[in-house]
């Protein structure tokens, strides 16, 4: 199972590295998560430089694909080579979009009538691209998950490990990750967001 | 106000990025935060590669000081060069630690008879080390905070906020980052959490 996240220029720290945390307590070895960017090195809204793990190309052959969030989401937006090359299929690929990832989704034509959760930023931006936005922190249609929040990309790895493996080990890596005295009510609260959109 | 959040090879990409990005949620012209490296550069757990923005002697001068978690805490506290670069001193600094950070404090003599919280993996090092570990998320005593499991990394940054610009700010940082829908039930986890250890 290949899983990359899209992190790009101006990245919000928690929106790709939370799910990409997460995603890593998998210790499979045909599981793989990487951090896929356009250019080789990116630098977050708040100064970190990361070195990619994969290119877009490479991501968009993947099995699951996570749109990270970010403080140029828009540019990335009305970069038209850059959208273009966002080879993205729902029919092949679990598609997930965390905040202003949405609205990447929306631009690049692959919400259609499908709502969305995004963060209170971006809502009226993904409204304005004709996406009704829901006031929760996470849903799901199909192969096409959205979540809004920062720390609701916990509900966008759980998602995607319940999908591919299955609900216990998606529970399992929440568990580990969830804070000391905690962990029941982490759990619980992921399975009351996902499990309604499991079917 | 300087704050660095100690990150170091084998780093665990929540440990680290949670707080920062939720301390970086604070715009304040004196407010700088730093993830501080023995290196220039310092590979996570899971192979994702960052720059540092600090040295380890930089954020010793920091008026607040985050120990982060890994992989390969055992071969920092192992390691007497570095450890004796870490001059921190909690009667000029707050200091917290998350996960396995709280071995780092407790080798370097920093808890005494204060009791801390860590993950369930590190649990027993911590104990060898002679330090009482507690059942829950967050603990501080004085000036010294400590957090278990990595998404308690938000009560550490909501620690930091509380103590040096106040409790509504704080609040109003994690209400931001927190999953449409949920904002009020992670903030009043979080008072929860943090207020019994304020006075």
């Amino acid at each position: 199972m290949r899983i990359a996240i899209l992190t790009f220029e101006g990245y919000n720290e928690l929106d790709s590295l939370i799910a990409f945390g997460i995603l890593n307590r998998i210790q499979k070895p045909d599981w793989k998560v990487t951090l896929a960017s356009p250019t080789v090195q990116v630098t977050s809204m708040n100064g970190v430089t990361l070195h990619a793990q994969a290119s877009i190309e490479e991501a968009c052959e993947a099995d699951v694909v996570l749109i990270g969030s970010g403080s140029k989401t828009r540019d990335v937006v009305n970069d038209a080579t850059l959208m273009a090359r966002l080879k993205l299929d729902p029919k092949r690929q679990l598609i997930g979009a965390q905040c202003s990832g949405t609205l990447v989704l929306a631009k690049r034509g692959l919400l259609g009538s499908i709502p969305a959760c995004t963060d209170l930023t971006t809502k009226p931006w993904v409204q304005e691209a004709g996406v009704d936005v829901l006031n929760q922190a996470f849903y799901a249609q199909g192969n096409i998950a959205t979540a809004g929040g920062c720390l609701a990309s916990q509900y966008l790895a759980f998602w995607v490990i319940a999908r591919t493996i299955g609900l216990d080990t998606a529970k399992e890596a929440l568990h580990y990750v969830a804070p000391v005295g905690e962990k029941e009510v982490y759990v619980t609260r992921a399975l009351e967001n996902i499990v309604p959109y499991l079917n």
